[in-house]
């Protein structure tokens, strides 16, 4: 009677319950000037589903997020950043706190080498941008915590269970979700389709609403946690 | 007492009864890839706020507008974009049906010369990216249109009234509505101040919310406007 009621009151609190999880969610926007920016079509719906529903299951959320125009969920501790040296620090701070690590965030790969302290006048028909490489925030966190449980994201416009299956490997991440954009397709809308891929196996999950996918992908965060930590 | 009703049947219907006029606002995103875009900090409330305003005064307006979080002003009708070239079209059409041209959208300068249709993989540490300039919206809509009533805006981090009466002449506006920008003002804040230059004169508008000042700008656009065609 003591196991079932113990067995009952987990399942009531969420297979998650007492597991601490962090979300990184949206763009992130990379200065030019004070006016410009590099910055990408992220909306963060998918990110700030993926916290609601880590936290329907009981985990306690952080949620690092880029700048959108979305309501933080119910119950979930949101931290706002813009650039992808921000999100970097933000995301290591708030990992050292935590179970889980879902980067759901469009994190720049490239920002601007030097921003302008004043707004850039026009002048030449054509003009280069120097650029130089960020810091990937899922390599850094691996590096600093080789334990901690990791989901990354990779949006793709092409050859997608190739460069997913590099990036999981590569990052050494414990899953992947998967997904096409471009075209119309994912950004700025409210629907989207996952493949997820971990070491040894994958799983599609078909199209549907970016709540719905959070849904499934939170149940098979939980499950292959549970897993791989032995609870 | 025919005047007199005459007069007070113009003040019912406002000021600006039977004119048309459009309004641009937002940014333009400017594709690196179907992923990265160069844009700007515009939210666009400035510009929606002066539709509004304007309408409030019985125009008829066209509101163009690059992506925002915004909804669209009741009584005023919203044509989308998001390239500068897509400004540029849908400014030049909408003008024709014109009388009063509000250009409040912060329109790229420059774009990448080339957007690459696949997403631009990571490689090296430095990179350098092409932009080119794009059309002046204003210039074109002022070469196309000479007798329109044409406002500017000019969002300047320093020198603003050099900068605004410069912008003021080369594109042969009736009003300029400058303010500062950079380090948090102006830009996703709710309240802003704006300078009027137009030939001859200047007045400062006081900070205050961005929907008052709407309404201020409004009342002289409407006065700049009818003693420019005498009515």
């Amino acid at each position: 009677t003591e196991i079932r009621t113990a067995v009952a009151h987990m399942f009531e609190q969420g297979p998650l319950a007492g597991v601490r999880a962090v979300v990184t969610a949206g763009p992130t926007r990379e200065p030019i000037d004070p006016v410009r920016v590099i910055t990408n079509r992220s909306s963060g719906k998918q990110g700030y589903a993926v916290a609601q529903a880590l936290s329907a299951l009981g985990a306690s959320v952080t949620l690092v997020s880029g700048p959108t125009a979305l309501a933080t969920p119910p119950g979930v501790q949101r931290v706002d950043i813009e650039t992808a040296q921000d999100m970097l620090q933000a995301s290591l701070t708030a990992a050292a706190q935590s179970d889980i690590f879902v980067g759901t965030a469009a994190v720049a790969d490239y920002r601007p080498a030097q921003a302008e302290m004043q707004k850039i006048k026009k002048k030449d028909a054509e003009m280069s941008l120097p650029l130089e490489r960020t810091t990937d925030v899922l390599k850094a966190v691996r590096e600093k915590y080789p334990v901690l449980f990791m989901v990354g994201f990779a949006a793709e416009t092409e050859k997608l269970a190739e460069h997913a299956q590099g990036k999981l490997q590569n990052k050494k991440l414990d899953l992947i979700a998967a997904n096409l954009v471009g075209n119309g397709r994912a950004f700025d809308r409210e629907d989207n389709a996952l493949h997820l891929f971990w070491p040894g196996g994958d799983q599609e999950l078909a199209p549907a609403s970016k709540t719905a996918l959070a849904r499934e992908l939170a149940q098979v965060i939980a499950s292959r946690y549970r897993s791989k930590v032995g609870i």
